[in-house]
């Protein structure tokens, strides 16, 4: 008799299938080894990854660790790694293309962060907007070029996964440098966003039990870590009618006062910041806290870093950021037998991602991806975040409607600043980019020390803008 | 150890969702029995089904039958039919509301059709656009505000599910009346398209084999009856690239002569006019082709009803649609145990739609749904037709883009009649429809015919224009 | 004292300016000696006209002609005409570009006529729009390619005025090809508007007395030739309210029987279409009868050419065009001084035009621009027809709203196909521009026979089709 | 001989245009004497001026005065003046209100300077944007909600001037008020503009002497006081090109010091901001410099308010406000005979647009309407400043194109800041208000103290805010 089902699928191949991994950023060790987790443990897939980086011995060593882990009998997936001097032979006939790179903190990030200060802007993070994600805007452009124009070259029919920051603005590099490229950027932020609901739901509605972050489904909108999200469904019930709630029973929000969060981990995350947006505008914030701040002028009007905690989170110290970049421990603890890799469960996408992208299935996430009109009244074009379908070879956004108009507005700025700064990167222009960097809401000094600030950080970071005219204007101060 | 699997899904409720189902035209057997096959055959949903008609008689029998076939031990839902004689209170707290039904054709269909040939113009179908369709939308509409209020009033949270045609003009005209309503329209004439596409990847693609037409996926943008694909994906294997080998084997098109179809169905469909549209215009026209043919004028320019036979279709007669409307010797069968009620895969979506909505699982098809910017061109508010995601109690259009340069003009043009066919509807205002009267491209008569004939049509179906200002100046010849 | 005055001018520059004018098909008759009129009887414009025609012989003629008439006392102009036969030394340092072209009738125009009536197509111009339009925008696009090629080479910054048939296609090709080029188009058909309302003005207000055409203001909207007019004034008076009045006096419309026109010039006017577009769309239809109807199907669709005579105007055979290039007997009279030419107030507006963007005062009339938002609901870039401010160097269009909404969609038909076909004559592509054919109102016949028409015309007038392929697949019926 | 002339204008009336003004706020000193200069001198209208004032005592002396000017033998025109306590009579039937109100400043607009000046944020101006221009705004709503509702009553074909800031919230309010409303807004700060290139005209061209600022045509874009110039000409000569050449003859711009300025007026303006704007984006700031630094945040960034002085201008104190409003010293001589009041050129278009409005002329200037298209980029609807052509009853806008993006991006953040505050001021919704007074660019304070000086700002003007929700949670902190 017929049994009424899912929706018919192509009927599973059977045996797996084969595909060829290009990794840019292939040394790093966060990114990289999620990766070899996940694919280990992946049943219907098999294939070659390449890794490259501009340290190559990290890649190595990936590769090695790669190698050793899938010879593991708990690994069922059936995977070789290999490490190159290239990016053209990681990208060579590749099938999905990963970037996840880094300039040197010590050279770039540092600056972003610690110059700044000195002029009193203070950034929770400053890889995304305000002038630290400004400068490294302008970095990454040339860098995102290549990068597109040696997947045109190498491997044109690729899909190309970006983990890079700024997202918005490197997603949208590769678009603009190769309009047929088939690229989508992939953030965490929001699963932030998913488990709140996913607690909610367990708290206000009964039948609700260990809800998991993806059961919930939330209607996301806006650019990356600036993201917004004004419904959210368990099954077939509404959990955002539960953020009054929510609300009431956490007021008085931001009662911290400045040094109560002095031993919390940098990366701390109350969602006061979240919660309080939508207390003021109606849609919830639909990123960490220390991201969301960054886009508005008013939670970062302080005085002292200390003063931030009044809001439940904390600065990122550039020191930490250096200290990112030391310490292979880890790894060396692995390949010497000191340690064991364990297996775990993620939490990523990508392998599921490549999954539905390869035949197998259907899977619906949030992505950044160039807005054809899935959200209402931003630039068509623009990178934009939003829900997705995601099947075979084939990426489709999810109408998501508009935003409230000042939210709109606010948005809206920063993607005008985005495109202004991939124009500027483009034509080398820093004339024009500057003028995206004094319409950051951040940039709240004085016309005068803007330009000297602009112009102190590309001073420092002058070995990343050779593809800039170091003659404009806004340098001659 | 962790299994990567498909995303999370709340876990199945286990037991049955309880549902109340209104079905407003409940009279009818098409539906209605297909409704109660798939119902019989659902293991988690169940519930009660108020069946509305004004032939209150067939709604009867209807529940009659329904409660007899759930009797039976291959059933296994659980569902109470009843028949009652009040819209209210078929509606009253419906968790969903069916839509299917139709004016006596004697009254209505048989002038539409058989009054335009009178003036050379003919049409295959008559239920959507071109004289024909145009008058059974201005009938449609004032019924459709009466199902919208009760809605209203009745079962504001429910979701509606439209059959009726014209699909576009009846889905809008809700909307228009209760702007907070849940409502989509659904249609199968792009199974079809799938079908063709299944077939195609049997034929060209090496490893398909028994291809289920709803493997395919499609991307479809248009407005109901004249939608259009321009993706076609199996697995991950694009299929639409061999349109152009499939369109040469089938070549020449339109060889066929005048009575070549005499023995045929009515409905023959032999997607020639789909192919030719994409062969001129590099899309696919996505409907059986006697609907397609009436949204252009160059098809329909025929002296002779036979003529048509040339494209593989043939002319509905008004003689079919009115036997259509008799012998319920089928029903009167089955309830006299002279037939068994046969269960049968009814390839119909209605009850995997609720399912859907009612938080079991995600489902996407095709549907009929106010633009929010899931067809890019096409006006903002106006029922188009594209995929979507439907989830608990959610609908979301997927981003279907834009339409090439001249049947974008050719699709608006009749969203553009529609839109104003509401207008005069909620207006009553007749000189106003008659301007979208004369912009059908079907009207390819003098002004003053063009006059006459919406003059005799109105005439002729007076009683169903009560709502119209009748001393309009168009019916003043 | 200070007297409140009218806004500053800037003062009279006192003596003459000197300008250069190229004069693009300067071998005409009509065009020339209007400009040889007005150019003699302009007392604060000088300089040179240089005139380049394909026939030199007739170009020389008109040189001739207006050197003798500058000699003339009454003459107060100061202009010397000469002759060229080389496009680029007309073109050479012009500060104004005159464009009034035409192909040779009995190779173009004639069939552009013919042909279609063979398919039972009639039209009234065939200049503009229909089977013949289309054709003759085909032809034109190369022709206009190289003139903007010219501008741009030999006077880029010169404003060019276009009076050549297809308008809309003419000037929209300049813009395609030169984007940066300053050009309009300008044409008299909204004249009889002016003329209708400046007859209603004085009939219906006490006061109005010898209205002069060009005091009455309208609100000009829609592309040349299918333009619409939805406010008319005259002083602080609304002339536009009367037409309700007007309309009533002169009903019964199209009461006129076939071949009452019979004695008439083919270029009579009754306004009875533009009436009765008002009447049924709200909006005037403000260009000759004989223009308007070849952009709907409904009053040219008749089987004998006597049959539009109901309508109040005649369709202009082929054979009035040949003649139309027949006979230069009056130029011969004038230089033989058979004949004297005589002074006249033209109605032309181009020396006005001229003076304007020559920095002498400014002026107001209707032309052909690309839309910038003058036309609300049309696409950007499309060349339509407003009102524009014209003063020193500059034009600016003045913002006319939108049109009705079916207006809107009829308006917007045509100009997809004009964008299709400006597409297809920069690409070549006669495939994409039977699209645009097939989609042309005009076109009512069968897709085959439609097919065989445009091969037919493009055949017949081979040699202007140079510069497309002519393997396109439609030729190949 | 014909004479080729200027468009033709209708035949002046001959004898006067009779006229009635209502006039808002028509005890003012400033307005109304000018009205009275200009009507005086104003050779072809007539009618009479009734003044509406909350304080009747001073409307009465203007319309003592305005009949004893009129009794001059100077005094061409022929106007009687009368003071009333009621709107509702002073608008009776008029043909023209004039609005020009002002609260008492010791009760309002002392508190919109002082109080963010407690927080730091310090206002140059404070009557459009910032927290004083938001908190006006608010204020204004209600009261022009009035205006509107009384012209709809009164005379609901007059024509509304209105002068009063916030100029776009005010004009915005009528129209949302009565969507049917003929108003426009004026303002004279683009004069300034005008003026700079009349002066550079004179500098750079060699046969520029004497340049009238009316001589100049420049094209006007934006929003009120936050408008700008991309073209400017006089003659046909582009005068914009030497903006690069001034720039350089003026820098370095910003070279005072604090207190260079102490002597100075406070309205000093020394077009520098307006300069750096052209200098950083490509477009010439179009307002007193002392208005533009209000629209972004890093001018204002100061610690003291005489650092303001380094860009050229001062911050006007509010004691500067409470004195405008005293001292009615003039009126009383003039009055007593004490003084006479003197014909001069006022420079005022008011009586230019009247007479262009009633059929006498047509006028073009630059004024504030609600976006139909003429200010591509910016929302439909809001109101935009440009220039228009006013003509007999009808004003229509010219086309000014778009604003370089992050120009467009500066502006929009205005536009949806005044929509937000008018549609709270509708809906009395503080909360509402809130998010766009978080939203000014200079409110850069801290989220919690933005609060508290907005709801400071309320409660210290309460009596204005009885239309208002005061159980906003905003004011709750």
């Amino acid at each position: 008799m017929y049994q009424l089902s899912e929706q018919a699928e192509p009927v599973p191949s059977g045996s797996s299938r084969t595909i060829d991994i290009g990794y840019i950023g292939g040394g790093s060790q966060g990114w990289a080894h999620t990766l070899i987790n996940d694919l280990a443990q992946c049943p219907d897939l098999a294939g070659s990854v390449t890794l490259y980086d501009v340290n190559y011995e990290m890649a190595s060593k990936n590769a090695l660790l790669g190698n050793r882990v899938m010879d593991r009998d708990e690994a069922v997936g059936d995977w070789s790694f290999e490490a190159t001097r290239s990016m053209d032979k990681a990208l060579d006939g590749a099938d999905f293309v990963i970037c996840s790179i880094q300039d040197p903190p010590g050279e770039t990030f540092v600056h972003d962060i610690d110059v700044p200060q000195e002029y009193g802007i203070y950034q929770t993070v400053a890889d995304t907007v305000g002038p630290g994600g400004a400068i490294r805007a302008l970095r990454a452009i040339p860098q995102y070029r290549e990068i597109a124009a040696t997947v045109r070259e190498r491997c044109p029919d690729a899909w190309v996964i970006n983990y890079t920051n700024p997202m918005t603005v490197c997603t949208r590099t590769l678009y603009e440098e190769f309009p047929d490229i088939k690229a989508i950027g992939l953030c965490h932020e929001v699963f932030k966003t998913q488990k709140l609901f996913a607690e909610m739901a367990e708290r206000y509605i009964d039948e609700a039990e260990d809800v998991a972050r993806d059961e919930v489904r939330v209607n996301v909108k806006g650019v990356n870590h600036f993201t917004w999200v004004d419904e959210a469904r368990w099954r077939d019930r509404d959990v955002f009618q539960y953020l009054d709630e929510e609300l009431d029973r956490r007021k008085p929000l931001f009662a911290r006062e400045p040094g109560d969060l002095d031993g919390e981990s940098y990366w701390v995350n109350n969602e006061e910041v979240a919660l309080d947006l939508y207390d003021r505008f109606g849609v919830l914030g639909a990123a960490g806290d220390r991201h969301l701040v960054e886009f508005v002028p008013w939670y970062l009007s302080i005085d002292e870093p200390e003063e931030i905690q009044r809001y439940g989170i904390r600065l990122t110290p550039s020191s930490a950021r250096v200290s990112d970049d030391e310490g292979p421990d880890e790894m060396e603890r692995y390949l010497e037998g000191d340690a064991e890799f364990e297996f775990h469960e993620s939490g990523e996408e990508a392998v599921d991602i490549m999954r539905a992208l390869s035949g197998e299935g259907t899977f619906v996430t949030h992505l950044n991806y160039p807005n054809e009109g899935q959200v209402d009244g931003l630039h068509e074009g623009a990178v934009v975040e939003t829900n997705a379908l995601l099947s075979g070879d084939d990426v489709t956004p999810l109408c998501a409607g508009g935003l409230p108009d000042e939210v709109e507005s606010m948005v809206e700025t920063h993607v005008t600043n985005q495109e202004t700064l991939v124009r500027a990167g483009f034509e080398g222009d820093l004339d024009l980019a500057f003028q995206a960097f004094l319409n950051e809401p951040l940039v709240t000094v004085s016309r005068d020390e803007a330009q000297e600030l602009f112009s102190k950080l590309v001073e420092l970071e002058r070995e990343y803008f050779a593809d800039y005219d170091l003659d404009a204007s806004v340098l001659q101060a």
